[in-house]
């Protein structure tokens, strides 16, 4: 099986390869990028050197369709205008923000540009892997979900999905390592000022906003507009999503905990930690794991679901490669089997 | 003036000598310590070599008598304990936990032990010096507040005392550095463990949640049980409360702001960023700054405060010299004047 | 196959389950621990919840002679003790520094303690895999080299056994991760005082100072004292060695360039980077890779030889492993195949 | 008085101000920038908020003539052309590299591009301030050491002048926190790809080399080219400065000790640790102190000197001050009497 990764030079696609180089069905793998076409991946990533040898090459629709899957790892609008040019049969994995929104309003409302076309953005499916395993088994193109909405949606379905929980309340406070804001240096990720110091920012205008309260909407069938805060942490991978609600009435912490437990046992990647056990995000470093805890405060009648993820990997290529084993039929696990590494 | 330090080898022990050594009215400061007499704090804190000639004493109540000013630096219990052997006009300040809350049950509760006495409760004035100026003007016993009671009380205060919102709805979402934690080495602050990684700790359970609801009680005549989340930030020091409540009717945006400066704008060391302007923790590196920004969400009708101080600072030793200016008359930014050590 | 893991619970041991946890030829582990018994590895870990189902047994040898190999992950003196014990076929990998030293004076000198037996310390093999391939073939008790001393002496194995330098003059400034510290909290590397910090330590005293010059010895048939200085940096993990010597008359750069690939391109785990082309440690991490970068200065006459590992890889259970699948048979790569985590 | 910063956006002039705000003597301070002019420097740092309230004005010749002093915290070539443009009763102090080297070709060679006047370059004192104190009394353009070089030279100044060590066999290993290397953000600095991470760069060829040797020729009167290696290290601030020579005939360690001692003990800001004793960097953070252990390996024969400082304080702007301090006759702590932040 022969993979494409546009965008090979960014963190998600880097990550792409790091995975994808072990993976037992992967063939090959071609490696596209606009700006940087001629030079070798070990230029741009010298840790690389000596194990993958490839060249990045120009993006060119005709060469993409040679490939099985193509993985879109590429700025906001390429993957709306890309995935138009592609053969109707190729697969697309979009990493991309762009089609993950259904309604075309909602998206130019948060991402200040137009939206991919509407039959597009129908035909894209939402890989939140474990809540959407069918759509994504007959997936031709997929919209890979935001880190930190993976985390927080994970966290959130089950007490959304079963009513434990009135969605319009909840709160989502969210802390990220710096590989989320991508490769290119700026202000706000320089070293020198992003170091022993912790940012909040963009609160209340986060692009992964309305991709949780979509979400929430079709699991609820009530719009529900969340709180959500991201903010950024002194470290390179990590989220982690503290999430807070009224516990509705009748609901028990033991409750809980079954319910959490019944809908993820059978998921490989998703953990649960249990009642008044919670994650560190180093727990899942380097892997595909969601590790989920959980408690409820007699005092306020208040849950606490706090849940963490590995950002460049279950928040983005590492769940991008799960839905591929899905939509091609390989287990679920396959070349994703990682230990996470600690310390 | 003389000043003794309890505890002087603990964090808080140390920055008040960096800020009393160069204090324009301490004359003297004597260092005691219940397990490292003898030593000189150089030995201790080899960065205060040559400047700071100070040895460790044991604690004799008598030699602390001989003090206008006596700071105790000390674990749970021992204030509890040593305040009773000193002299009644001794003025102490006591950054322990020991004598924050007024109702022993309380105290026993939370801090699964045995609280100090009935009467020297009473007799300790709750130092949050901008809301407690005047009898901190008069106090004898001063006790110091908690550093993350601080950064959510001043951030919370203006809202709670002017009911713009119900305080039984408050979420706070605090993350610190590892000074808080103190000296003592801990699986929990190891570097190999603590380094690129993100904790959250204490759910509902840490100490300083009865010290917020104690504060919001007193200004709200409620009883109002707040959800306190701590977590920890690979990073040194700092504190970033994010604080969470819908907004009451009648409110806007601007009534919040106004409200915000007139409340703070003839405090010193209060400094209101304004609406959607948020600080980093950095950004009041080593000084007695808390810094607050808020915004409302017109989507959600939720007001949200950041707060962020740095904890060894307004969290603990910065207050006690701020309250320590107050008790004496001198004016309340004597020895403080620090500009934050950025980047 | 099946292994055995003594003192599983440290940062050795949780790194080799990481590795034998997915190893093709790995059909068993079983982890023994000394304090730990009846705890499970997740208890002690949590990142490896569900995913390593392993109960600490206690330290008996003979269970451990049931095992093929048998790894040793314990604190000075143990395996000294331990290796006696085990019956003469079963297959030890020590990663303590006990069977390092041949010269029992030598071990006493700098470890200040006994060595282990003549019989033992002769038998053992020093497991630095790229320069004594033949003898781990067939070794029965496998003394794993320590961390500083595999960083240096894959860097300068080249120019000392080649003459380019006179290894008396070889000057190396070291600089370690805090894991090669081990697990157990201490002042050293409490996250409050190494974060932001850079520190030197046991300067001209490191115990693998004697490790280095024994095998310089063996490659030069004579004594070189060097000086070796370790530092800690505050990261996680990673080794950098930076390395100073005179080059001999006769030698250009691209003699050296020459040298070390002619010595190091045949073998999987050494990556030359070439002239004036240097590592950074994380271009390394989580793998057993030693990548190496050099230069001449022509206006001093010294070369420069930088030299960066993953300590707990390639300077401790990477390289166990390494030397398992040799002494077994394995292909080297074995089990050990893994892509660096960058960023 | 009144103090000019031109340059005051970089992290050298926000020092300055943090520095020169609180100074006795400094009544007045303006601040100008060549691309932010207009702009308050709380809009390019929060963290002074209403504590500094100064605007960029643009830089004009005869605006900075007003002022006593001027301070240079320029980019390559500005100094050398602006100090042309001055009056020259007005004293400069230049924290640029542009005046450091006395050799125009000297200075072409390392820093590849055209150097400042041979009259200028004649005229302006090298302010490393324990050496030249004399001639910094009377200076009126001073050029302020590079922080490396400062590091470098305090720790080595006393062996060579004193000819404890031959200086053409001095190896300069340095570590430096990334605020070195300025505000601009760069993939260098990025966050996530320096955080965790260690780096060598510029090997043999740092522009402070020279600068290292010019002063080491002054003091020895004979060429002495040194192998100077600087290093990134995952910190904010802070440099060290590991060095090694064998030490000559004659001398014992007690004889570096007495060496040190003699010289230094007079010396304010430079804090002798003595033999054994070891500084880290975050033990003079926030200061202008420069702290050196030492120790003689009677194995090799070389000595180890370790000196670290604050590279934007002793390596920049409080030497500035220092420097300032003594040009105009004022006791050469004053505004610098800070004690370390730690931790």
């Amino acid at each position: 099986m022969k993979a494409a990764i546009v965008g090979a030079t960014g963190y998600g696609g880097i990550e792409l390869i790091r995975i994808l180089h072990n993976h037992p069905k992967i063939e090959d793998i071609t490696v596209f990028s606009s700006s940087q076409e001629g030079k070798t991946m070990a230029e741009s990533y010298p840790h690389v050197s000596e194990i993958v040898k490839l060249t990045l090459g120009d993006i060119q629709p005709e060469r993409l369709n040679e490939h099985d899957v193509v993985f879109l790892s590429t700025p906001p609008g390429v993957s709306a205008d890309l995935s138009e040019k592609l053969s109707a049969e190729t697969k697309i994995i979009d990493l991309s923000g762009d089609l993950r929104l259904k309604q075309a309003e909602t998206y130019s409302a948060w991402y200040q540009r137009e939206s991919a076309s509407e039959s597009l953005l129908q035909k894209a499916v939402y890989g939140l892997t474990e809540w959407h395993k069918e759509e994504i088994e007959s997936a031709v193109i997929l919209s890979n979900p935001g880190c930190y909405a993976t985390a927080s949606l994970l966290g959130a379905a089950p007490i959304a999905q079963y009513n434990a929980v009135d969605t319009s309340q909840l709160i989502i406070d969210a802390k990220s390592g710096t590989t989320g804001a991508g490769r290119s240096p700026s202000a706000m990720t320089h070293f020198s000022e992003m170091n022993d110091n912790f940012k909040v920012y963009k609160v209340n205008q986060h692009k992964h906003t309305p991709e949780i309260e979509q979400e929430l909407e079709n699991w609820t069938n009530k719009q529900s507009p969340v709180t959500f805060t991201p903010h950024l942490v002194p470290m390179t991978r990590g989220i982690m999503a503290t999430m807070y609600a009224p516990l509705q009435a009748g609901w028990s912490k033991d409750d809980i905990e079954e319910l959490y437990h019944s809908l993820y046992d059978n998921h490989p990647f998703v953990r649960v930690r249990g009642v008044d056990t919670f994650p560190a995000t180093k727990e899942v470093y380097g892997t595909n794991y969601c590790d989920i805890g959980f408690t409820v405060d007699e005092r306020t009648g208040r849950l606490t679901v706090v849940s963490v993820i590995d950002n460049l990997m279950k928040g983005a290529s590492g769940q991008a490669v799960q839905n591929m084993n899905i939509m091609f039929g390989y287990p679920e696990k396959e070349g994703l089997d990682f230990i996470p590494i600690y310390p």
